[in-house]
């Protein structure tokens, strides 16, 4: 199909493009694209992709609009609390971009409806908030062999990748198992600045029509690390391959983090204590150690190098779970222990 | 002003931010922020800002939206044809957050206005679209002694900077003088992808945000630059000396492109011919010589190190008049031509 010419003045600043062009343009049109998700990434991705003119866009979100979303989720105004996220994302693109097909799955995605719904689309971009529909959109995109968008934050710091089944890397290549979701904090309890999902929002509409049109640099088969409070941009390189996967999978097996209550930390022996909480809470009171916060951690693990037992603390114990899979992903040999609870009420 | 409860419902999320809190949440509130254009970039930092609860937000454009505007400037959708775009944002902002103060400059900034409006606001984002724009926020911004951030797109590149006269460069550092209008192109000539200026936008609203907050690291003395198609993420770090200052603007006086019809080029003996054009036009058609895109010249200037005598050319004669002053900046001692109306006709 052909763009007519309502499109072509509508796209005309895109046309003239040597990159994109006519050729890009039509491949645009001709995209079937699925958003999982209508929330703070899906909203400015959602936007975004509509008014570039790709052809047919699916939206899916279960949930209602929230007066707390609305400080980040674009798409939605006080008059929406309430409504279906999808529903009123679809409403508001028809009005954005009358020319762009849209679909609508006012519902949450699942082991029985994912297939169903993926299949129809030759994208799909992951917005959502939590492991399980991320590890869901992977391993129903490999066995479909669909390439997919993936993009996540946490606090200042935004991920993004491109996974196709067919070429490179999968999910799984790196992060091989879901985290246990009692470990993983989300925007509701750690907070998010409004600005970063719309940034690391689009990044992936960049992506994706990057990919679509087969222009430039895209990242797939690579990893972006942005941090976006200290403008610090990384992008590595993914290794693919069976055997790593196999053995990550094999290290990750024996992550479990041991649990150990405050009290009987003194029938360990001698051990490290790592307080993994922010440096003005250790500040304000602590309970001796060494802090090094969370979000430090990833490049401040060669401190370990020479402990053998270490244990892991923080104010409710969470945050310590994730320092142990963290540091037993890097030494899986080390004895590593999250203090149960926390010390907070210690 | 603190927080009324409304305010702490819906700014939750960035309240429970350790690094920002309620002082910057408080920060935000009594911030007044100038937006210089509501198109591709005013759009995006305009409903992120307003999102996040900056509290009084003014926007100045001239401008009516067309319907060439709409796969880029998200604020807008096909019942806004032919309004003027300042008004519309003003609406489009107060039901997205009602609790944000707006106040809106259906005009031109211009030089009897400027001083005038700039003087209310503690911040001043630029998103205007020319260099006279530009250069005027810069100077006013210097004698009112106000911060400002800086952006822009070129093609799928965006740049940004927050200059502060106070404390750190100026935009004349950078840009000692304001190119020939005639030699640069703009979005309707050359093309954007609608997603760029979303997320050079989303950048610029960050930085105002972190600045505003006074968290993190800013682009406050440094220059970002932005390759969206080669993911290529580089930030300069600005060299703030009065006497540099000086010799830029010194080595930019020298910096008038001169031209030379094609049929007189023998007149020069021998020359090294530049052909800046992209490589596929150069595959297609070519008069000799060789050739390094634009785009790709700045970092391909040691190329030229040897020779004293340059000939640049291209399609119409506007990109070689930019590949001249590229030239000559690094170079103030070579022999610089541009071939006058380019080669696309001789």
């Amino acid at each position: 199909m052909h763009l007519n010419n309502a499109e072509k003045i509508r796209y005309n600043r895109q046309l003239i493009l040597p990159e994109l062009g006519l050729a890009g343009q039509n491949k645009l049109k001709n995209a079937k694209v699925l958003m999982i998700g209508a929330g703070g990434l899906g909203c400015p991705v959602l936007q975004y992709l509509a008014a570039a003119g790709v052809g047919q866009i699916g939206m899916i979100d279960h949930d209602v609009v929230d007066e707390s979303n609305l400080h980040r989720q674009i798409l939605y105004n006080h008059l929406d609390i309430g409504k279906n996220k999808a529903l009123v994302a679809q409403e508001k693109l028809s009005l954005l971009n009358p020319l762009v097909k849209t679909d609508v799955y006012p519902f949450k995605l699942n082991d029985e409806n994912a297939s169903e719904i993926i299949k129809n689309y030759d994208l799909i971009i992951d917005g959502s908030d939590n492991f399980k529909t991320r590890y869901l959109v992977n391993d129903i995109c490999v066995s479909l062999k669909k390439p997919w968008v993936f993009g996540s934050i946490f606090k200042f710091e935004g991920q993004v990748a491109i996974f196709h089944p067919e070429s490179a890397n999968t999910y799984r290549d790196v992060y091989p198992e879901a985290p246990d979701e009692n470990t993983v904090p989300n925007c509701a309890e750690i907070g998010v600045l409004g600005v970063l999902p719309g940034l690391i929002g689009l990044i992936m509409a960049n992506e994706a029509i990057k990919f679509i049109c087969n222009i430039g640099e895209t990242l797939l088969g690579k990893l972006l690390v942005y941090d976006t409070l200290e403008n610090d941009f990384k992008i590595y390189q993914l290794i693919q391959s069976k055997q790593q996967t196999a053995e990550k999978t094999f290290k990750t097996d024996k992550n479990v983090a041991t649990e150990i209550a405050f009290d009987d930390l003194d029938q360990l022996g001698t051990y490290y204590l790592l307080d993994v909480r922010e440096e003005w809470e250790f500040e304000d009171f602590n309970k001796g150690g060494v802090n090094i916060p969370l979000n430090l951690l990833p490049q401040q693990l060669h401190v370990l190098a020479e402990e053998d037992k270490i244990v892991c603390c923080c104010n409710y114990g969470n945050k310590s779970k994730i320092a142990v899979k963290l540091i037993k992903d890097q030494y899986p040999d080390k004895e590593v222990y999250s203090v149960k609870d926390g010390i907070e009420e210690c």
